[in-house]
This record gives structure tokens, C-alpha cells and sequence, in this order.
């Protein structure tokens, strides 16, 4: 865990369906709301269908030339089917659900890519998957109560490995027992390091800027961008049952 | 990770700091968003604090009977800030961003509680967190775009072991291609063993219900709470800056 690194080149050999289910099920065993299960995962094998989830991703080239693309969801649908089949009614069409299902969501994608990292796989988050919910339900056929939240393409490291990236010091994102705010004189020390490195300095000269924060606020995340998919996820999660209207 | 069971009881043995940020260390090499790092966490390790936390988790008694008491928050202000100390201003407060900053706050969980549990740590997760987020806000402190998602209880696990949960079969939760939208005979299939399980019937005769499912729907997970604490988190979003009003 501590050498992990992202991978975003695969090489040509293929996940077995058993070791992708083994995987899986032991990935079943990490924590989750009440036992409920509130997730599932849509196996993306088929060429075609990659090529139909590729632009919801922005085209990333992950996800056709990865072997294997996994669709992480919140579901409610199947608890509520469950409880439809048993004599009651789930009242779980609302924002806390959602929450829940979320988090039960991302400790079952994460547990399953430490495991598949421990077997000699590779994996790539992708944060796009928010971003176009909408397209992806759609691609995918998800049900109201189902709403995808993250992507991970799957295969065998290519060589070479790519370097492993940076992270901020412990005591960025440290705090005992009560959250110390920051000044601008630690926020200086706990980013010097980051912005020291040849690769940040690099990634600044290459997008025309004058600061990392800058690379980050001016091109890859910008304020428009975010208010733009935070309206269009929202707009998912009403059209999947999550909000009222 | 096939073997692990959550821990509710913990052992006298202290959780020594240093190997405490060594798992904080090792966890942060976790995916995530833009490599912005939303996320922080809050050690809770003073009786004091664990008392003020307590009632926020319906007195749940591991709060106050663990060693150490991990919150870990979706963060956006630490970025905000160094954008700001940095020619920039960070366009982050809206709820596209706060997805983002889940998503990176539960792979850094997650990562942290695999790592915790190879060294020989027992963790159990509180769902109650996004349930009263306001009230855990106020004891640590939390300032506009931080919001507390999880947390983590941490120790030694007391003798003997609990039992491992159970977990449906793999099949309902996995989706190859498309979503494959269930029938009341797959429901069957798919939950008879769970329903068939001693510790469940117990659970539904103790509950004085006549099914599983009712024990989650009319008792531990009922509609008007649901809807109650969903329009409590939406109310914190708004306050933390994540969603307008």
C-alpha cells in the first residue's frame, strides 16, 4: 500500500472472470450500512460498450484500452425490491440514502482495488464519473435508486511503471482533537514540498501559469466547470429518486 | 481482508501514536481527486472529547470505550486557503466538489481501516456521522467547507473475536455489462441464505417482526428518520458553504 501507484497503461494480458470475482467478494467483506449493501458494480468487458461509456469519461484512454472498466453505484433499488418481496416498504428515496449508499459504495470500490493491487493489478480511479451520471446511467441501464459514483479500469501494469505521485505531509490533513485552521504561514510549509518538485514545476510552465494552485483553479477544475456538473448531478439525483424535486 | 470482522470491543492496549501516523501515512498514498487531497481527519483520543461526541452517535459505546476516535471529513477549505495564499481563487464551494471531497475522505477511510486491520487493529464505522453532522461540526471545531463523513472507532479487539457478518452472494451485487433489474424469484434466491441464517431469525423474533426486511424498514432505518436526517445534512451542506440555498 505504501509503494501503490496509480496505473493508466495496462498491458495485454486479460483479467480472469474468477480472479475479478475473487476479488470482488472479498471486497464484499469490508464494512457497510447496516449490512445492507446499499452498492453494486457494473462489469464493463465488451468493446462496444466501452467505447459507449468513453465519452462520458472525456475520452481518458483508460477506458478502452483498459481490459477491464468497473461501474461503482449506490443502489437502493435491490433493498427496495427486497423489501417490497417481504411485506413492508423501504423509505429510502431521499438524500441521506443516497449518502449512505455512497459510502457503502466507495469502502466496496476501495477495498477492491487494494486487493487486486495486492495480486499484482493495477487500477485508475476516474472522478469523471459524477461529473456524467446522467450519460452513464444511460450507457449502463441503471434504474431509478442507482446512481454511479466512481469508475476504475482494471489490467496488468505495463512497463515501465509510472513514478508514484507526491502527497502533502501527514500534518496537512492531521488535526487533534479539534481541527487547527490554517494560516498562511503553514500553509506555506505543508505545500513547499509539493511545489518544489520538478514535475509540479514542470506541470505549472506547460499550462502557462505562475503557481501550481493555479493549474488547478484556472484549467482543471474551474469555478464554472464545477457549478456547471454540480447542477448536472443534481439533476441525476432528483431523476433517480434521491431528491425531491 | 477475506477474514476481518468489524470490532465493537477493544482491549486496554493503547494505539501508540507513531504506528497511528504510520497508518495515516501509508493510507493518504490512496487515489484521489486531482491529487488535491480533500480530506482531513480528526483524532479523538481525550475522554473529554469523546464524551462531547458521544451523544452525536446515539451513545453508541464505543465512542467512549475506544482508544482513539478517527473523523474523517470531506475538506475543501485547506485547498480554498492555499489557492488564496497563492495569486487564485478557488472556485470549490458547491456540491460537485463536495462529491469529490467524499469520494477522496472514504478512499483515504478505507485505505486507513485495511491498513489499521493488517497490523492487528480492530475499526468499526459509525453511520451516524452524516446524521448529525452539526452537532460533531461544533465539538471539533470544523470550519465552512469541512464536513465530517465517517467515523472510525480504533483499538486491540477485545476476547473473544465477534462473529464475521454475513454477505449476499456475489451474483446480487454484481452486473456484467448492463443492470440486470431483479425479479422476486431472483430476490428469493438471492436472500434465501441470509433469511435462513439463526443470527437473523433471532433478529427478526427479537424485533417482533415477521421479516428481515421489516426489522430494517420499521425499526433500525424508518422512512420519517431517513427523511428527518436528510433534511438535516442538506441544511449543513448549505451552512458549510456546498450547496446554495
Amino acid at each position: 500500500m505504501r509503494t501503490r501507484r496509480t496505473i493508466r497503461q495496462y498491458s495485454d494480458r486479460d483479467v480472469p472472470a474468477e480472479l475479478l470475482n475473487e476479488l470482488l467478494t472479498v471486497a464484499m467483506q469490508a464494512s457497510n450500512t447496516g449490512n445492507m449493501q446499499l452498492y453494486s458494480v457494473v462489469v464493463t468487458r465488451d468493446g462496444e460498450q466501452k467505447k459507449r461509456l468513453a465519452p462520458a469519461h472525456f475520452n481518458q484512454p483508460m477506458v478502452t484500452n483498459a481490459p477491464v472498466v468497473l461501474t461503482f453505484c449506490a443502489d437502493v433499488n435491490r433493498f427496495v425490491q427486497w423489501a417490497a418481496c417481504r411485506k413492508t416498504e423501504a423509505g429510502f428515496a431521499n438524500f441521506q440514502t443516497f449518502i449512505a449508499a455512497t459510502i457503502d459504495a466507495m469502502l466496496f470500490a476501495q477495498s477492491f482495488c487494494t486487493a487486486a493491487e495486492e495480486k499484482g493489478l493495477g487500477i485508475c480511479y476516474l472522478g469523471t464519473t459524477t461529473y456524467n451520471a446522467g450519460p452513464i446511467i444511460e450507457a449502463l441501464n441503471l434504474p431509478r435508486l442507482v446512481v454511479p459514483i466512481v469508475t476504475v479500469t482494471l489490467g496488468y501494469p505495463a512497463n515501465p511503471l509510472p513514478a508514484q505521485s507526491e502527497r502533502l505531509p501527514l500534518a496537512a490533513i492531521l488535526h487533534e482533537e479539534t481541527y487547527a485552521d490554517y494560516t498562511p504561514a503553514r500553509i506555506d510549509a505543508l505545500y513547499a514540498e509539493k511545489e518544489a518538485l520538478k514535475v509540479n514545476q514542470r506541470f505549472v510552465a506547460e499550462n502557462g501559469k505562475e503557481t501550481l494552485a493555479q493549474v488547478f483553479t484556472e484549467v482543471r477544475y474551474t469555478k464554472a466547470n464545477n457549478e456547471y456538473f454540480s447542477t448536472a448531478f443534481l439533476e441525476v439525483l432528483k431523476k433517480q429518486g434521491f431528491l425531491t424535486e
